[in-house]
């Protein structure tokens, strides 16, 4: 049965309160998909199906849930329920979900936890968000580096029902640093007398837990790492990233980019069950202060209202003007700031695409020209097409070259360059457009 | 030592031709940072360094240069020396290269390989561009399903050198189709007596090879999967897709729904070296479609002409109005197409976000009127102040509600949904709201 067979199903059983049927259904789902249903379901429609689980499935099923409704199930949970869920969670969701529970409740919860995981939790809860350790996992498997294969292959046997993956293995030394790490791989292929010191890799890739997530899942995708190892500042292991937080991590950047690209403050989670509000004050921000950016486009226009009353023609051909400086400049600033973003380009290249940018931007300036000359010839006579035509030139020439420095600019002085959003460019170009075109007509016309 | 000083000593060994310390520094690197610096140097210096590695090396190394890269410095070797590489290399990669090759040293090269790796090449190189089949491969690890746990132990380690996954395990029946799979972890825990049937999940999750490669990624990621497999319509197993190959697909496409979203035209690759005249041409077909598309609004203005001349003060406040209107559209957009983009939202949802946005652009067009009712007194008294809000308001909420239908329009015939990018939202949006201004502000003056 495929996902809309299954839910349609268990729908129907839970109406009809066969708990057999019930029971039968819910271990057919994929917990992924298991938990979707369940996001879609009443706070008590979803715990009355994660009693039908195993303590090891629910705390699965209950991890791919979106973290708000993790939070409204498990406040409808009793503490004790509510620790032997967080007890058998991944040891970087457990922390997300601690994180919104009020004092109260995270006292009573930690008290019911087992000490070692109690540990675990304060110590993962207290990674600040965005950060390495807020996103990696205790669970991980390790040897010391004095044991051979067979110890070894031992030792990760019997850490394989906890960890996260065992296909990864950090090797550590008495103090607990990281000296190496083997691939599972690597230990079932090789003799089993073999040391685990001849075998490991010792030339790593780590991080420490303060570093930024997108710096992780950047590097797991560049050096095609299945978990990242994260050390202290003793070199000791802290924990490790795994590949699918990793790709979940990038999917959020794309998305945060992807949103402040078409000027929206970053905004969390899914987008469909966002609320009224929480969008109108992620978008307000921005109209407002565009407006107000706007002004400045208007008060170029109020400098030449002698020219504009005269020549009512010139006004014809602002929209298709400014709007050029402004696609012109949100095209190459959609480019910078996905470069950056990506860690194609660095701050350092901005010289060399500059000089790239001014003759593309003149041979797009050029084409545009020649569009748009007809129409003035037209519209207007000799004056008006040599007036939009020379307009036209500057003014993409002008935006292409503000799009492309603006995210540099901006990640110089330590903001998000993805700020420099194309309504954002648009803006300003269209400001600078406006001063441009009309200086130039009043030149030529000689007024 | 890291990257930077790592290349530089390597640069430095080079030009003093030392072939001991080349031969120490290049093993030193990791794969994916020697594939860098060859891309940053000439053919030949590549050429030189990539002797220095043994073939397994050289071809994984190979591998993590950009296509076109790989494609330069492959058309520099011999017929043997590429066809020795090209017997190393991942299956999925190879063909990509092979596809790129003219057809005389395509077969030049198929004559010297191996043939089961030459029939391998064939078959993986006839995958479109985009499919499953494009980046799968073919080195998976799998044991019949008749097998005991210490069969298949003993098959995944002789596979070990040359799958590119051996932690999931594909089951298979007699005729090569996929019954279940099994992962390492599973197996390592268990009696060696065990059979692999008791084992193995038979649930699969599975895609065939002529699908999306985006759905591959999105499935990968949904269900945290190391590998997905891939069969023909006869349940056989083609080949594998790997997690590494996902999340490359994933960074692709979101570069793509960028790009798109700043009216720019599919570009892969680098944008860092893409060359001046793909980026022109990328670029002025939306230019210039918006050039023409901007000649409405044009001709909404010229329809008030008269207008104009008679209320000079109305200009002032046209880029103040048809701005928020683009940007209201754009945002809204965006929102919608990265919502679509990561399957958030489906088509079927468009009446309920259209409810939910006519309140929320209802919220924000009373705010923004609000904000400019003040200036459009100051500037021009009651009538003007009026005229302006009331156009806030009716500019806010069309731009709002065309740019979030924009997406699933084109999605419902068939574009992609990202072609509804921030500029192309703006420039109708901008037409329409000249018509609303001036429509209302017509109305109220009583011309």
């Amino acid at each position: 049965m495929n996902y809309a067979e299954l839910s349609e199903s268990l729908r129907d059983a839970m109406e009809k309160q066969d708990t057999v049927a019930i029971e039968s259904l819910v271990v057919e789902f994929q917990p992924a998909d298991l938990a979707e249903f369940l996001h879609e379901e009443e706070v008590d429609v979803s715990l009355k199906i994660l009693a039908h689980l195993d303590i090891e499935e629910r705390a699965e099923v209950f991890g791919y849930l979106p973290l708000n409704t993790q939070f409204d199930v498990s406040e409808e949970m009793t503490a004790e329920g509510l620790a032997q869920l967080l007890n058998c969670m991944e040891s970087d969701e457990r922390a997300d979900l601690f994180n919104l529970m009020d004092e109260d409740r995270q006292t009573a919860v930690l008290k019911l936890m087992a000490q070692e995981e109690r540990e675990d939790l304060r110590r993962m809860a207290s990674y600040e968000d965005g950060t390495v350790g807020a996103i990696m996992t205790s669970n991980y498997a390790s040897v010391p580096v004095t044991d051979t294969v067979l110890q070894a292959l031992d030792k990760v046997r019997k850490t394989a029902p906890d960890a996260e993956t065992i296909y990864q293995i950090y090797v550590l030394d008495k103090l607990h640093r990281l000296v190496g790490t083997v691939s599972l791989r690597e230990l079932i292929v090789s003799r089993p007398t073999a040391l685990v010191s001849d075998l490991m890799v010792s030339e790593l890739i780590t991080m420490s837990p303060d570093q930024e997530q997108e710096d992780a899942s950047r590097l797991i995708s560049r050096y095609d790492l299945l978990a990242l190892p994260v050390i202290d500042n003793q070199q000791r292991l802290v924990g490790i990233v795994t590949y699918d937080d990793a790709m979940d991590v990038a999917e959020a950047e794309a998305t945060e980019d992807i949103l402040k690209g078409g000027s929206i403050s970053g905004l969390e989670g899914s987008i469909k069950d966002a609320s009224k509000f929480m969008l109108y004050r992620k978008r307000i921000f921005w109209l407002l202060l565009l407006v107000f950016a706007n002004i400045f486009t208007a008060a170029g226009i109020a400098i030449y209202e002698d020219t504009i009353s005269k020549y009512a023609v010139l006004v014809f051909f602002m929209p298709l003007l400014i709007g050029s400086a402004g696609n012109a400049g949100s095209q190459a600033s959609t480019l910078m700031v996905r470069a950056l973003g990506t860690g194609d380009v660095e701050l350092s290249d901005w010289a060399r695409l500059f000089g790239r940018e001014i003759l593309i931007a003149l041979a797009l300036g050029l084409t545009m020209a020649f569009a748009v000359a007809f129409i003035g010839h037209y519209r207007g006579g000799q004056d008006i097409a040599m007036i939009v035509a020379l307009s036209m030139v500057a003014v993409v020439m002008m935006g292409s070259l503000l799009g492309l420095s603006l995210p540099f600019v901006l990640k110089r002085v330590g903001f998000d360059p993805a700020t420099a959003s194309a309504p954002l460019v648009a803006t300003i170009a269209d400001a600078a457009g406006i001063l441009v075109y009309f200086g130039i007509a009043t030149a030529i016309l000689g007024l």
